[in-house]
């Protein structure tokens, strides 16, 4: 009781500090010493000065005493997204087996439900097969060099001093391990694109942090070289682009199903040849046509669902979300659909992976924290998402072949007017 | 207390058949009559048949009376992310003025500290001005013809009936208004895109009804027209392209801002020329021989934020976040900088934003709901967006201009392994 | 034979000027005031000094006094490069009706030959209809202005005046008619794609010369305007870009046919789903994949053979080139296939198809010089052109189909080594 | 006499049996066993049935007796295009040094002369310092797998055979050596990106034959692997890509160089900061931002008129002009200029190469046919084509910077109307 009314005195006195400016609205945790009130007075302070309500931001089981500086800073609470689970989903995968239902939040009516019936088709067709044929977290410094003689000089030099760089930047991490330095110049300017495995975590911080120290060696040993930017944005990170395509950034994975045709029929309500047709016309010709990267139909509502469920970097859904859906009809007349995601950027430890809810996300799909080898639990993480994907763009497309997709969202998204 | 003994009995019963098959997991909500009860129920077949706890998921303010359907399918509850405000920012926009927290919901340490500095550097320069170019959702159909000859001929159809198709298509909205159809012919596919404004919603759910209804119309009058996609990906949703950066889609805005030498010097460390550099090499040079689209420098950082505090279609941050940073020396010696988002697509009704915290969020900045005139509170919300893209960027450009990047990542960073 | 004396002597004398430094290489024209000598001692100035023979670059029958500052300049002969014709290729077309040989120079064996079997399949299916659905050729000045409220100010300004701008424009061209000023903004800088016909000229310098004087009017009129570059590259001229495939520049044509499966088989060797195929993974999925702009087998080769016979600007065989061959069986078992050019940029006029080879083979064609009506040759051609890659892309889809490619290769290309 | 009289009478009976049906178009130069004499009577024919005159076409030094097969089928003569040099060029390369005057084949005046008055500047400077960074031809079949499964066992197989499959390739060439297959895997579709030097040749269809070996090869031995097409468009030839730009194809060249500031006043009429502005907003904003590949003014002219001269393949000239022009101050206040051509596509023998006017052409550089060692030849002429792109980009950036282009264009090229 007391603790309530000393709370609302701490905070009224915090207030009125920062209305006379007598103190900085980043400095109020430190001033009251705790991070749970700093939020409180936060949020009380942007309530009377915009004369707002922030209550349901305020309800919320997150301890802040924990989070800021790890996963925020100047919190005022929480925002709470609908979680809804998709499936059954039947994944008979490289290293996943089972049965799973895919945790998505999402505040996209039908989206769910979407997914849901994919899954059904592919889980009564036999599943879908899930496989990481690429994995690595990049980073790439870009340098100034004198001239392009010297950029190439540069480049042979750190060819050869890769067992020292690679200890350099090693010596950061214990879970990283740098496995290529693959280096571009454009003129005087050369990027060198690091690449780790960086066991179950995504790996952004920690591949940034041990390539700035690997930099800082090879600015020591090869002085020439200019460091401009720790990211030259060949990484690439969170920019659509063809170098992640390519290369590849994160896990580089694919899903593939066959479906039977009278599951087509009878769970997808149209017929082989009638997805073929979108999937060529609508996702092959049309979204190259209007110069897009990928072609599918919308992994980006699959990708960012579950990134917000589990605590992933929510803006790597621009390129993580790049995914080729490709279609074609057996010798059986089944249809074969598989999906390619060159470049899914996903952990199970690190970054909001930890958090309460997210963390029951990734438990759900038995995926949570550090895998049984290091670097397993991403790796089923992201075959799952693959599968789930291709559960998407197979609802998707069926429903398009079916011209279900307006009477869906009118069905569905009625309601929100 | 006897109604919890009855929850529980209820559960225990319907995962009962739900084992037995007798029923089946998205008929849940259907059998107990109460999707509150329903959303426990999923939850708690997921905790016993996975063997975890979903406890945290389970602990939130949501009614699912309200949501299922509108918003989600299948829930089990809600994930909390931790909400935090990047600010003071002050903008004197064409439609905003004022100084603005803006709330950011993420799980990346340094994020929003690293906008705060951002926007002290453009409130001590005299604030940032935001402006919409250009405002339309759009929807582009796939219609297969016979021939070539008569494509040209559909498309010329479509001209002369435009009255009509847009009577066809605003009949089943209040909001929606067609302003124009941009014909794309490729061989016999023809994309017809529409483009309407949609008043303070995003409106793509929308826009998708309304050209279903003219799709309707036209296929009966031009039957050789056969609609093969309600949206044949020349929209284009959610997929990074070009033609949303040519023609726009959502709201086309910019933002910029003059930064004084000195605020460069003393709030961001560095110096105008060496952000310049960066942002020419990196951003100009690096993203683009990168195939990237898009020259920036993280804006899919802030947008990913603002999208999920705000209730708005988080997938849309793939071609939402696609922006273009440009920095030049003025006369004075001070920096000039601009980000135009080509085609940045929110609404300030609709969608999540109804939701309690993500409308507590839209309150904050003063645009929650319907605007004083339709559609001004989306344009509101866009001016605040960019000209927050704005603070971010410049505060990257600079962190990196002065090497600052690792070192914050390794102070805020290192807490999380 | 006194003038070939005198022309030794001549020629000994400016040589003796030129290595003394008396003289410039550029002023030999000028100093000997005739071109055909200036280019016989251009020619002997640098087989001396470089001690080789140009004796095939002498011969030539063409009369630098007409072309030197028209096409060339520093001329020293002239190259030449095998003819060879493609068909008989039969088109239906919108203007063009006939059987046509279709000029391609190259010195890649196997080409036409290539083409030439598809143009057979073609023209035993009953020929290709081509039709020109828009036409205009760009030019897109970029402006540099204080600010975007100025920007936005300026492009509202530019509509109002279009009128006037278009009288500018006008007043330097009899034949270029201004259609229409597209604007686009990044930031402070505002591109202004002007759009032109041009007649029977493929028509840059028209347009060229005709933006600058409307530049200049803009310039005089909106002050606060600086015109940073006449060429902004949001033209597109000379490199590979998305903003010439959606919005068109020169012709935007397309071909199509539908090969019977009889033709398929007897022709091509092939079948009809092969080269479906084919088409789908390696044109759709295989481009795409590589990020490439367009989807196609190999039509830049069929468009450079066409423009270097007939005096095009051979640069813009890069944008031209751009084409999405589309192929999808009927329901009779037919192939249907087109080709879709965005961007071909072609004359009857101008450039260099007056010179006597090239205006040659535009007779062949029927399309040399001014068309009936303005504008109709360089249609006629762009029609012939469209059929042509029809065939091209065809023959060589079905060739990889059969399985034939590498064998062609070893028959025809092996004599080269 | 009688043998002239001879011509006429075999022509005349050629063309009715032509006119007959008796004879195909394709199998006059078989039936009277001359292919001089073929290319006469398939020029006459085309004379009569269209009535049209092709003497020019007809003056020609060419022997298609030689040339029938090799480079060119349904020869009817020969194109003449103008061919001027551009220079003197300084080049103080990595293995050329000299001053070389580049032959420029093109019929767009003021070209030549532009790219001249920039290898000026260049040359005044001290020179152009050119680089071949990387080297290597490639081709990259497409299989199709059974399934991802076999996808990826048949690239690990791929890897551990390498040295089978490289001896089946290098069977059938002298001079291709594989030095390495990239692998990319999308669904069930697997690209082989084979990558051979090919000393001193271009080498496409050397390393086709090299391909086509190693693939029989490969199908032999892993059956599930089904080759659907010899180039699956990754490698990628003649389509513009970023494929190219990121691991390159041909040569992968730099050239830089340093203009005085007094050069760029003097020689340019300009000065470094505008030419700098211009290449910022033009090139590398500009060109992004309109969906463009490169970032550069012009370099298509350079290589186009380059490639016609010397007999390359012209089609390239749409991925190997992709450059990259890059600008900036030097402490000293002078400019600093680098290109880089990721993609250049050369030979100094195969092809068009030992054709008369354009072996000439070569042996004017220096560069004919075999260099001292395999492939010297043709690394020395892509130092040579990349310094004049330098040259010529210097030129149109200073021309712009100057206000000078259009005034240009309307002295040069009024004449032309």
């Amino acid at each position: 009781m007391s603790g309530e009314k000393d709370v609302r005195v701490i905070t009224d006195e915090v207030i009125s500090r920062l209305e006379r400016g007598e103190i900085k609205f980043s400095e109020i945790d430190q001033a009251v010493g705790n991070r749970n009130l700093g939020t409180l007075i936060r949020r009380t302070y942007l309530e009377r000065r915009y004369k707002v309500s922030l209550t349901s931001i305020g309800h919320t089981i997150l301890d802040f005493e924990e989070i800021v500086g790890r996963n925020i800073e100047n919190p005022i609470g929480a925002v709470q997204i609908p979680l809804g689970v998709a499936g059954p989903l039947k994944i008979v995968g490289e290293n996943v087996v089972g049965e799973f239902y895919v945790p998505m939040a999402t505040t996209e009516g039908a989206l769910v439900a979407s997914v849901s019936r994919g899954a059904k088709a592919v889980t009564l067709s036999g599943g879908a097969y899930s496989m990481v044929i690429k994995d690595g977290m990049t980073r790439a410094p870009l340098f100034r060099l004198p001239s392009i003689r010297k950029a190439r000089e540069f480049v042979e030099w750190v060819k050869e001093h890769f067992e020292e760089i690679k200890r350099a930047a090693e010596s950061t991490t214990r879970h990283g391990k740098l496995i290529s330095i693959d280096p571009f110049i454009v003129g005087n300017n050369v990027w060198l694109r690091f690449r780790f495995t960086t066991g179950d975590a995504m790996g952004m911080n920690m591949v940034t942090i041990a390539t700035d120290a690997a930099c800082r060696f090879i600015e020591e040993k090869f002085p020439d070289a200019d460091l401009i930017a720790l990211s030259g944005n060949l990484c690439v990170d969170k920019k659509p682009n063809y170098m992640n395509v390519l290369m590849g950034r994160g896990k580089t994975v694919i899903s593939e199903t066959i479906l039977k045709s009278d599951v087509v029929k009878q769970v997808l309500k149209t017929d082989v040849d009638s997805m073929i047709e979108v999937n060529n016309r609508k996702n092959l010709l049309g979204t190259s046509f209007a110069g897009g990267i990928g072609q599918n139909a919308h992994s980006a509502n699959i990708i960012a669902a579950i990134f917000i469920a589990t605590g992933q970097d929510v803006a790597q859904v621009v390129e993580s979300s790049i995914a080729y859906t490709w279609m074609e009809k057996t010798k059986e007349g089944d249809l074969y659909v598989s999906v390619t995601l060159p470049s899914l950027e996903v952990g199970t430890v690190g970054g909001g992976t930890w958090l309460p809810t997210q963390r029951e996300a990734l438990t759900l799909l038995g995926v949570a924290g550090s895998g049984e080898r290091p670097g397993l639990n991403a790796i089923k993480f992201a075959e799952i998402i693959a599968a789930t994907v291709l559960a998407g763009e197979i609802n998707l497309v069926a429903a398009i072949a079916a011209g279900h997709l307006a009477r869906a969202h009118e069905k569905l998204g009625r309601k929100k007017m």
